[in-house]
């Protein structure tokens, strides 16, 4: 996964895919997915001190597994992760909070831990029952499973329509000493309630107090995860959880150079997986960069989801059509009832002053975004104070063919 | 055009397309469009003490004719309609103000009212300089062509990507008598800004004071024009203008029966063309009419315009499929924060209550959506004390093929 938009911190280095030092996980196929691939996961901690943030989807629907992590799980000391692909227990009614709860209890037996510190997640099919033996099944036979290069066995029970894995291993060298960091993301975008959900799992042998780890993940998330659109679909069971064994003896403090050192480490991790969630976006064919600069944040990104989530800015991105005339409309139509005029760039060539067409190479600007990222930036005003970046995907004719006929 | 969604009141009658006394129309080949159709288009009201009302797109990208409009128009007192189709005259700056101020001091020379009382209007392609001499030469040919049966024409000159004319002809009893009712209409949806815009021109010869008009317009444009989407992409250039020459010598008090009346006549007849558009959105093969119920209007508009405009919901319609979490997942999405039970139902077959799924035959029901219309409804609580109705069209391949590669 290389991008020209990201780039690795000197001080990240990436490594095999083992575990850090406190961390097991194992994925098993217990017949959730017709298609007989692995669909439980087991991610077991064994610090009896270890440190977790978590972050969800701000859906008004919540799968509920969601609805039993934050309502039923301690959150900053999170011990095991518990999770099946192949169904998303979301809009289950009661008996679905009772299957996420039966889940969670049997993890944390398993693992040898309270209930309340397993998180739980699902995803893939909304509104069908959870056929819960098998998940809990599978449970069981993920711990007999559970080792420290069990990373690729629990990413592969976490993916759906995913075409490819999304795992990070590095080593980051803290001032402090060496920490690991290892992360498994899936997603075929933000996108279908009934196929795909951002889930993402974080570990580190760093020691975190709670309140570094919820200040990163929330940080890094909203660099990342919360700045990248397949198709503008907010999901049921978006889950993001990192956790911290501190086994490798190396303390970060609150506000130290360690701790901005690790958060650059997980900033690059997080948008790395992010950007591999856009380009295996259902159907995607290229990714684009978006910049919106405006005079303040809420503005900016208001512009920026809209141009992100219009199927005419995505179907141009995807004919390699340099249309910025969509680009104006989208904008035009998220900041409406007063009057814009916008600067527009494409692959650093200007196309729009104040709200104007500017005159220049056409010819040279369609060959500009034939290829597989395209960037475009749109300046609202003279008062570009705060900045709004998101990554998306296009519109295609493969997006129709999966959307158009999955249940039936 | 006939759909179970649309009754039309037993006082109106459709006949042949002649304009209400008071009118003239005319619609000719100017060479704005490269194909060589209908381009220019000019409407006329004789009568001097005509009334006008109108109604403009929000976006913050207004086309310069939006502009002049709005800002140097009495859209109270028109007597005349200049417009062209094949080129937006949005996002051209200064050049483009001038070029629709020369647009309606032609059309008010040769109409001979005031500048003022011209009202003028573009669709087509944005950010590319309008050909002024074209458009100029094309007002004059029309005003030579001016007839009381140029309706046909004048719709044809309107036209972009839309597949057939959007017309209206008929007659309507009121109390105080019989007057006619004509409207114009374009649009392949509320869609591309660089292909399709919404234009609606509205002719009757009864006799309406000016705020008769206005409330009339805008009560009916909010429930036809205000309620549909292609693709939920606001375009810069949406206007729809209303003009009552008096000419049948029947008065419309306000909060009479006469004026409840020609409301209903006006509301069939926006409520008609909207849906034609819909119908005839880029690429569309099906259309759905949702209404959502709740506590109150803005909430439930919020959450229709959500699930109108999600791609996910439009492909399931697409491919016939009644895959209900989509439904779940965008009113989920678009009212956040805060926890959601809705009770859903896809033609008549309740799907989902308080939040859960709900046992049904789902071979009946995949029958049940196969048709061309879908109808979806959504409580999103006991206190149904508002609704909000969207028609919406289906996301299919054409719409990506249309939208993939316009300009190049």
């Amino acid at each position: 996964m290389s991008s020209r938009w990201l780039v690795r911190p000197a001080h990240v280095r990436e490594r095999a895919g083992e575990l850090p030092g406190g961390f097991r996980a194992a994925g098993v196929a217990a017949g959730v997915k017709a298609s007989g691939a692995a669909d439980v996961g087991l991610l077991v901690c064994d610090a009896a001190d270890a440190v977790s943030a978590a972050r969800f989807t701000r859906s008004g629907m919540l799968a509920a597994p969601v609805l039993v992590c934050k309502h039923e799980a301690r959150l900053d000391a999170l011990r095991a992760v518990a999770v099946n692909a192949g169904n998303a227990n979301a809009a289950t009614g009661a008996p679905g909070l009772a299957d996420a709860r039966a889940m969670q209890r049997a993890a944390a037996e398993l693992a040898g831990v309270e209930a309340a510190q397993v998180a739980v997640a699902s995803t893939g099919v909304i509104g069908v029952a959870l056929p819960i033996e098998r998940v809990l099944a599978g449970l069981r036979d993920a711990s007999g499973a559970l080792a420290s290069d069990g990373a690729a066995d629990f990413s592969a029970a976490i993916r759906t329509t995913d075409k490819y894995a999304k795992e990070i291993a590095v080593d980051v060298e803290l001032p402090a000493g060496r920490v690991r960091l290892t992360a498994q993301a899936k997603g075929a975008g933000m996108i279908s309630p009934a196929f795909a959900t951002m889930l993402c799992f974080v570990q580190t042998d760093a020691a975190l107090a709670p309140e570094t780890a919820d200040l990163l993940l929330g940080v890094c998330v909203k660099r990342s995860f919360d700045r990248i659109s397949v198709d503008g679909q907010l999901s049921t069971n978006d889950t993001a959880i990192l956790i911290a064994s501190g086994a490798a003896g190396v303390r970060v403090a609150p506000q130290s150079e360690d701790e901005l050192r690790l958060g650059e480490a997980l900033d690059w991790a997080l948008r790395t997986l992010a950007l591999a969630i856009v380009r295996d976006g259902e159907g995607a064919a290229r990714v684009a960069r978006l910049v919106v600069r405006g005079a303040d944040e809420r503005v900016a990104a208001q512009a920026a989801r809209a141009v992100a989530n219009s199927p005419l800015v995505k179907a141009a991105l995807h004919g390699g059509d340099p249309n910025w005339g969509r680009i104006a409309q989208a904008v035009g139509g998220a900041l409406y009832d007063a009057p814009l005029a916008p600067d527009i760039w494409i692959e650093g060539v200007q196309v729009c002053a104040a709200g104007a067409a500017v005159a220049h190479d056409a010819a040279a600007l369609a060959r500009a975004v034939a290829g597989d990222e395209v960037e475009y930036v749109v300046a609202l005003g003279d008062a570009a104070a705060a900045e709004a970046e998101v990554f998306f995907s296009d519109l295609s004719h493969e997006y129709v063919t999966i959307n158009a006929d999955y249940t039936t």
